[in-house]
């Protein structure tokens, strides 16, 4: 129920009240989604300001890995969702066992964000993934390369993203440099063989409670430095092999006894094989393009799923999509220049997250076009994301400000 | 700037800061849209609960028609917009006069709220409307009549909308029953000939500051009691008939000299010839559809215009739209059932505005859905709207709730 500021009185709301963990983009995305389906969103964020801090309701400032905070948070509202796997998993499990709710489980959570044990979960349902094996010390990523061969990928079992908990390990002698860049002395890591993919593949996958899921197309991912750049909608592939990406998508999110909507990142092979690379027990960057490419959005649908409400159709609007990240090049300010001329190309639906800080190769938003072929999808959203920059720190711009009003509501 | 309750410090937001007057579901989904583009949205509200109180970043509770109230509200965002003609001229002006930004101007409001001044401003422009007489006695009711020939539509000349500020003129005895139901000694009135329409139509435009405008789609009207209840997309018309109808839009907003979004209301005659009904300076009913069906909506591309951004396209996604309204059909409890029901039918968009109390004929919610044709379309967005119901007062129903959470967060 939510607080009024003014007048400190309790207004009960006709719907929902869903909390989110995070207020990141995701937060964002998810508390519009869930403002069209009339519910109020709170938020749970370590600090202020941050980029959802518009969407919610009401916000609490504190460590979602503390239980306590999290308990807390969690009853004042109908149901949690989380914009990250990397919550606390003994947090979540207090959550579920002070009678609140959680969705995804507790469960859930816990096997998919230990890669390793997600892994683990894959393989036992039959479920093809690159080889791996848990590395406790050096000598046991010494022993990974050996069985697998060189290079093999030596990775962070938690905590990493995009690329920040990976280190490719070529030979023997890389193993030191690679052990202390993950901080393997404090760090649970693993490795996984190296997979000579020839393309990178993605689905959204929505599973309600009652086990429906709602499956969204198969999309192609290119990445840049481990970070999804570039998004093709629909994946230029035979449709058997979407048929039976899709099905491998399925099984994974069954295989962790998924709700809501999962990301499921793959890899291509040569001879046309699929492996899964990667789960995430959320809405998912390779998803974006739903807002506007598909009838019911991976944020609504999450949230539906989230609500026991019945999923909505993942059926394309148009015959293509393109989504193009809008990554920070410099370090500095996270206003934006050119947004009038990104906004300017027809078709183009230009996201930005509001982050106050740009960091290089940070997400700082991104932009959907859709279109009759992909072609003409990828060259809009490509047109209208190159218009748009940061400010680096002690460069002020004035002159080329693309938008009238950034003056008005800023100090700084 | 925001003001964060919890600490009283100030937070610079990256983007605008946009004020809209009223609380409602136009300002609701005018937040939505407004949040999509960055900015941070403060309301002007009359009394809480309101529809839209869990879109706000931050909201004050006044009357909106006290100019010290509006100046003060103004004061504190980049650009004030509306989402009711209905605010007092003096007020508006009072806000420009501070210095402040308002969009559309003060002038404009002034015009086209009072019905009067609008219809004169079209006549003056060589657009064609009704026939219309000025009434400020009951015997100008009668010269009306004896002018333009029976029935006549005598109207309220300001604060009137769903029809409850007009009253059909059959004669010269219902002349005095007519003018107390508009209580004429009071409200300013006006006479308008009865139009012999054989359909009603509507279109959106945007139209920026330079001048460029954003068509919608033309649109066929359907209403029932005054009360617009469904809308079809495109209208099915020959396309000069459309041309014609765009030109004549495009023409009323250009003579009130309007900025942002406006929805225009059109009848058909059977000679196929075209008369303005009445201009709304702001986002309209007829155009919620625009939300999924068009690539820019006429929210977004009204806080576009306000904010001086580029017009975004108005195209379809898909060749056909309908919109239902959800009507309710009993005073009672805002509360929904049936939404679980509505959101399976496949490709409806389900948008409940979240009012406390339902009343007769209030309108609840709208329900828009695409498709290859209008008949696809809008047998399913009838579906969808069809499963909706309100609770009448003093009758519980818990066993028919069709969403789970609807006990949790209310109290009542």
């Amino acid at each position: 129920m939510k607080q009024n500021p003014e007048s400190n009185q309790r207004i009960d709301s006709i719907h929902s009240t869903v909390g989110i963990v995070g207020g990141g983009q995701l937060a964002k995305m998810l508390a519009h989604a869930a403002y069209t389906l009339g519910c109020q969103v709170f938020m749970l964020v370590r600090e202020r300001p941050f980029p959802a801090d518009s969407l919610d309701t009401r916000c609490v400032v504190g460590d979602w890995n503390d239980p306590g905070v999290l308990v807390a948070f969690a009853r004042d509202v109908d149901v949690v969702m989380l914009e990250s796997e990397f919550v606390d998993a003994h947090a979540l499990e207090a959550l579920e066992k002070a009678g609140c709710s959680l969705c995804p489980s507790a469960a859930t959570v816990r096997c998919v964000q230990d890669k390793l044990l997600q892994k683990t979960a894959m393989a036992e349902h039959g479920l093809a993934v690159p080889a791996f094996r848990d590395t406790p010390t050096p000598n046991d990523v010494l022993a990974a390369g050996e069985e697998f061969g060189w290079p093999i990928v030596l990775k962070k079992r938690r905590n990493g993203y995009d690329g920040k908990g990976n280190a490719l390990v070529e030979s023997e002698a890389d193993i030191e440099a690679a052990w202390h860049q993950l901080d393997g002395d404090r760090s649970a890591l693993f490795a996984d063989a190296f997979c000579p993919f020839v393309r990178e593949l993605a689905m959204i996958i929505t599973r309600a409670a009652d086990g429906t899921t709602a499956p969204y197309p198969l999309v192609e991912s290119r990445q840049e430095d481990h970070i999804c750049k570039e998004i093709l909608v629909p994946a230029p592939v035979h449709q058997e092999l979407a048929r039976r990406a899709q099905r491998i998508a399925e099984q994974a999110v069954l295989a962790v006894n998924g709700t809501g909507s999962f990301g499921i990142e793959l890899f291509e092979l040569a001879d046309g094989n699929i492996l899964i690379n990667e789960l995430a027990p959320r809405v998912h960057n390779t998803g974006h393009y739903s807002i506007e490419a598909c009838d019911c959005s991976q944020f609504e649908n999450h949230v539906r799923a989230v609500l026991g409400l019945p999923l909505g159709s993942t059926a394309l609007r148009r015959p293509a999509a393109a989504m193009v990240n809008v990554l920070a090049s410099v370090d500095g300010s996270g206003r934006a220049e050119g947004f009038a001329e990104a906004l300017a190309v027809s078709g183009a639906h230009v996201h930005l997250y509001g982050k106050h800080e740009a960091r290089v190769g940070r997400k700082m938003g991104h932009v959907t076009a859709l279109g009759e072929d992909i072609d003409t999808a990828l060259r809009s959203a490509r047109t209208a994301a190159s218009n748009i920059r940061f400010v680096a720190d002690g460069s002020a711009s004035e002159g080329s400000r693309g938008h009238r009003f950034t003056d008005g509501a800023s100090g700084t």
